[in-house]
């Protein structure tokens, strides 16, 4: 099991030939795949990802029960069910539901991924559960992060250390200098990841626009046992 | 004076709007822009950095004064001068001379940015002088990774965090988080770099083509006082 690295998917072209067969974690922290962990933890049947706001809206009109949430630049989608803070999607309003999801950055790193055998969603909140799931598979692991429109972020990229770091303790291989570098910021910083972050880019930008609440709500470990996974076109947990 | 950090050339688009007027410093730290300092140093009168071996071999032609230098995925070009190892160019062979390179990365790298002000290449051999010119200068930096075939690599990315540290006490603004990643990979390598840098994927690439005093001469530090910016299709030191 080689681990590979993605810090941002304008590396993606690099490694699009590779990742045919095999496994691709998509990262996004703040907040798209964090939330999607609560949407399906908190009892939602399924997540369908789409990569425009149109896209969601048609949904909606040819099925008034599905759930459409997203955020455009940080900010929720008018129109929509939900924006994308994961303190939104409580078991009295997802459990169920059928929901559809569309972000920034997120769903463009999906579906630049579609040739992988397992496309695998989640964050801190499930980290433990993704492990399991990737190392039961065996398969070569591409840890894809997100980023902030094609830049690098630092959350995405400590995610992908600690990730990293807990596959290497069952076996796994680093192959590249994006996955070592990932590792080491992660050391730094997993001690107390909020203060780490609190100089990053997006993170500053998010603070100023959302609850402080909501970053610590992307920063738990393993509230969730479940891994998250793409399957026909909707992203389910298992155990489900 | 802002910092930005452009991890590789394929992250480049996201910034090639922002670099007109603006410094930028190419980083090919294994071995391009550290020969380069290495061999201005040693008393060339300039380095022209051309793009293909093809050119190289026509400049000479039309000169054949001209000394040539450059690697193709790390070995010397058959019928050039020189490879690319900096300890090549010692000072009874490149003084009074003027030299043609054609490298990989570097290149690359510095045929992207010629919309800025000022493009300054060096590397740990010449940093301090290379933080002094821009910082007089004074205006915004874009610290330019060349990586290793469009991927991220370790070396140049210390490199930046290294030059990144030293501007930021000269009061220069960090911007991104690419530039916040480098420097806390920096603050982790910079009491052993040899050491740290023993893991990354180009470094071991290149321990076992070439000597491990190639390597050794790539991370000495302040060997030479010169900067060097490139001025009318030439590299040049600074003072001259």
């Amino acid at each position: 099991m080689r681990l590979h690295t993605i810090l941002s998917p304008q590396l993606f072209p690099l490694f699009s030939d590779d990742v045919l067969g095999k496994q691709v974690l998509i990262i996004d922290i703040l907040r798209a795949t964090t939330s999607v962990v609560v949407m399906l933890d908190n009892g939602a049947i399924s997540v369908q990802p789409v990569s425009g706001v149109g896209e969601a809206m048609e949904l909606k009109r040819e099925n008034p029960n599905l759930l459409i949430a997203g955020e455009r630049n940080g900010y929720k989608v008018e129109g929509f069910d939900f924006g994308n803070s994961p303190q939104e999607f409580t078991p009295d309003r997802v459990s169920g539901a059928s929901l559809v999801i569309t972000t920034t950055n997120g769903t463009q790193a999906l579906s630049l991924s579609l040739e992988a055998s397992h496309i695998w969603v989640g964050g801190f909140l499930n980290i433990n559960a993704l492990v399991e799931a990737m190392a039961a598979v065996g398969e070569d692991v591409f840890l894809f992060c997100a980023g902030w429109k094609g830049h690098v972020n630092l959350e995405d990229t400590l995610f992908a250390g600690a990730v990293a770091k807990a596959l290497t303790s069952k076996g796994a291989e680093i192959t590249d200098d994006a996955t070592r570098a990932a590792i080491v910021l992660w050391e730094q910083a997993k001690y107390d990841v909020h203060s780490f972050l609190s100089v990053a880019s997006h993170v500053k930008r998010f603070q100023s626009m959302h609850a402080e609440s909501d970053l610590e709500a992307c920063l738990r470990m393993n509230t969730s046992e479940k891994a998250i996974i793409y399957q026909n076109g909707v992203l389910v947990a298992i155990p489900s």
